[in-house]
């Protein structure tokens, strides 16, 4: 028994199996097969090694981004007088996130305070305090409603609010944009990368980037396209959309504005007339880490985030107020703020030689070889004049029952 | 020699090798080896690229949100009398994030100033000046102790503190909340979407959400579920969670509440009795784009992110004021808001049809295909009863050393 | 016609064709077919299945983050005297983002209006009215000219602006830094996490972060890895800086700093010398979800964000104001904020179970074991002694057209 054992394993360490093979010297057949393997070869070499880098690992990205701007522009408008805008006044968050929002153009409602106020004729027209139900709000409105239909004009009644008052009067947003100077700031972007799984590191103030150059250097797609600073007005241009057109509500928003006027809705104000734009700013970073890693350098691109074909809902706003005391009074200064959104999207990723993309490539490609052997063996056994000759050289028939025919073909085997 | 490497070039190029087979006539392992094959093929077929689409090479995402807010509510509470709220009030920050807060309750401490006053028994009762060390502050406390032990009130003496004086006094969190209508307010999400890789850009605001849609609709699950437009009433349901109970403080929480009094700890504040939540909206993008990008459509989903079972450290709150200027002295109103914070996380992936993946899939199948032939030579080897008969056909032995009696083996092999 | 097409598909299902083999008795090539495979089968389970765990799909992660800081520190600085500063006052913004700055310095302009006044001598050094364009700013410049030269002081002239006045004078930063006890404040981060694919979701408050433990703890990375409670001051030390260089500006900038007074640049501020930082804290989640969930917790990490060799624009700072009204005037009081910029960067994948991945590793792993039969045949059939016998055991030459000679072999074949 033990014998037999060992027996078993010695054949299994001191034996190998290869396949017995017909050499089939037919050119048609020998071609193909060499083409088909060549393409194959071709394909995994050429392709999914080369280009597509399969010998590569990934790894994702992680990234902080931090922002600065600057510029100054004034202002000369009726309620504030002449004003000087700084960086302080026109972003949003002061801070420097990866998503900012630089003002372009405001209304400004000075001196609200809680009171009661009557209403704009848009969000409640009255004849009569019946028209008002008191402790309700229209959906438009920008109080509650005291259940008074009060003068708002010599000719027209609205309902009176409890609010800040007086109430904001949006309907005339100024153009040009008072800020449309704003086209003319800077920005200065300072983005850190980590791919954690390699352990790398990189900024975007590379190594060519130096303090020298940080000092003058404007960012051009072609020319500069390593200089982490903006002008506004270029990043919007490249982004395909048209500052002075975003700056304040557009030409043909007029239209669909008079429209609004005649259907109020809850989420008018989201839509035109009142017209900004989000435009986000990517950083591809697709590094090679299997060369050196200074040739691992950001690619900035700029996109319209939301311009497509229709203009449901466009453009960017958002309310914002200053509070303050006055005679021991809350009060604020209300900013409808328009504005363009800057988006700073970081997206990258890195690939690093690794042994399992590898072999996994290199396994799945013998796989494919197989391809080439299964067409052959198609072409050489169906579509070949000599194909029966061929099937009897390859193939050898075994049956079920062994019979004394067998037998004997067992004997010629064994004698073989 | 030149003549030897051209036979073998041509050998190389004109000669096909296949294997010899076996061909058994057995129901049996035939039967089996269909099966097996069949079980594979469907499987490679039906869930690798149907199921899973193992033809396509997939890309992550890149997002951009913006939110808007919309609703008034009318607060009544001693300190600031009656009060309307509306959205520059109530929501932070200002220009609509991807995460904002929506303030539901707060508790609010006007006219600070620097200056000396007593500290709260909570954080530092004393008998005498000696228990207060002079310049240091207790882990509760409110301001940097001054070394005396003066009157909080005609009863209890308190060390005294230098800081924004009057403290804040937030053991009595208002019930319920005072901005419990929060649960009307509508929230409007816009969300751009790009897959870089396919160069494909999406926007929340599908074909089917049409300007007309957009300003009747509201969001549902069911109805409308592709209606960007939210009542917070409606998300904090749909996570699971109770509004009124993260508005304010729930009453499970009270005895706990009673706890902390006793056990003043350092993160008291962040534990229970002060009690608000994050909400998570997640808007989902899987887009197959071998088909038409109009089939590309965001799902939301909503989930409270720190539910689970331990409420160690749920809800949310921060601190916030609002500075001013009275009688040339800085003043701040400070406010302990407790809120409901919405964090808007975007998730998605692309697949698109690619040469690659789908070649390795085939690839990786041919190899799994191998497995059939595997499995049935163990069936036909091992366990048939004629195996030792198919042995014989299949396997012929080739000594180590060719020994005379090999020679004529090989003799024979040449003639056939 | 019908029964031939019987006969084929009874073939097709009922027989079973497997190759011949040819077993070679030879222990070198035997047993290096063996290693070659125990090499092959090792790499595949120990190494691809083990230690990559090939059997699993990933998930990537999706992610909240809210932070709450506690601490209190005294200011005693000519401008504003004694002050205390809580966290309302020093963190940037109030409402705990995942990014957010705690001041460390100040450079306070109290008082600023509009009005008009000298330029400082760094952006606007003039001797006539001419030196001064109307109607410009320079790079460096505050406000726009108004295109006179008045005096700045008894000795030095400069251009007359018209912008929030008095200029921000920010050439001499406060060292150390004003708020130097940063350092001991305390932060605290609440992180949600969840794996859509897998439908898990965890916290950072794991089991073992229970609500006494919350309440002594401080992050330590060897004894109290998993407290959520972490110093200021640590967190920048792991990061492999120093606290107090990132406070204030380092003894080194001083010389670049009066290098940039003589060559004014538009980015100067973004340069030393007024330094500050970034840190990044990385929450690790890498989860195994074919263990229980409990195994699933987070890894702190702490970095410095910009800290390579390059001293390009390190630091971090930006300004922002506080507006108020005082008799009937807008004015704001200006703050340069010098901080450390601290973002929580949320980084971890998942992975579970799943048969696709395991069936293409697998395949794609019988893929390689061909490798085994590719060297051992090479080994057998060429470099051998006994190669030539090999050789005609397992190939049979196939001519293309089967001669006389070939039908006999033909009859052989058959009978055989």
């Amino acid at each position: 028994m033990g014998q037999k054992c060992m027996e078993k394993v010695s054949s299994f360490l001191f034996e190998y199996d290869t396949p017995r093979m017909v050499l089939v010297r037919n050119k048609k057949v020998g071609l193909t097969f060499r083409l088909i393997q060549l393409i194959v070869l071709a394909y995994i070499i050429g392709w999914v090694f080369l280009y597509e880098k399969g010998y590569q690992s990934q790894d994702s990205i992680v990234s902080s981004v931090s922002v600065k701007l600057k510029g100054l522009t004034l202002t000369n408008e009726s309620v504030m007088g002449p004003h000087i805008w700084d960086v302080v006044d026109y972003v949003f968050p002061p801070q420097g996130d990866n998503s900012f929002v630089v003002m372009t153009n405001f209304i400004v409602t000075p001196g609200q305070k809680q009171g009661t106020c009557p209403e704009l004729p848009d969000a409640g027209l009255c004849t009569q305090d019946s028209d008002c139900s008191k402790g309700k709000y229209s959906r438009q409105g920008q109080g509650l409603m005291t259940g008074k239909c009060v003068h708002f004009n010599s000719t027209v009644k609205t309902c009176e609010v409890f609010g800040w008052c007086p109430v904001e009067v949006d309907d005339h947003v100024p153009s040009p944009a008072l800020l449309s100077e704003a086209e003319k700031f800077t920005l200065f972007i300072k983005n850190s990368i980590t791919f954690p799984r390699f352990k790398v590191s990189r900024r975007n103030l590379v190594e060519s980037v130096t303090k020298q150059y940080l000092k003058k250097c404007t960012y051009h797609k072609v020319t500069d396209s390593l200089c982490p600073v903006f002008d506004l007005g270029y990043i919007v241009k490249e982004s395909g959309q048209n500052f002075t057109f975003l700056a304040v509500k557009g030409a043909d928003q007029e239209q669909e504005g008079m429209n609004l006027a005649l259907y109020p809705a809850f989420w008018a104000e989201a839509a035109p007339p009142h017209k900004g734009g989000v435009v986000g700013i990517t950083i591809d970073w697709n590094c090679d880490l299997d060369w050196p890693v200074r040739y691992c350098k950001p690619i900035y691109q700029f996109h319209g985030l939301y311009n497509d074909d229709s203009n449901v809902s466009p453009g960017f706003n958002f309310r914002y107020a200053k509070y303050y005391k006055e005679d021991g009074m809350d009060k604020r200064t209300l900013y409808k703020v328009f504005g363009i959104r800057f988006d700073i999207l970081v997206n990258g990723k890195a690939g690093k030689f690794d042994i399992i993309p590898t072999m996994t490539t290199i396994g799945s490609g013998i796989g494919i070889f197989g391809v080439a052997s299964v067409l052959c063996d198609l072409l050489l056994l169906h579509f070949l004049q000599g194909r029966d000759y061929y099937k009897q050289k390859k193939f050898k028939y075994a049956e079920q029952e062994p019979s004394k025919l067998h037998k004997k073909v067992k004997e010629l085997d064994n004698a073989q």
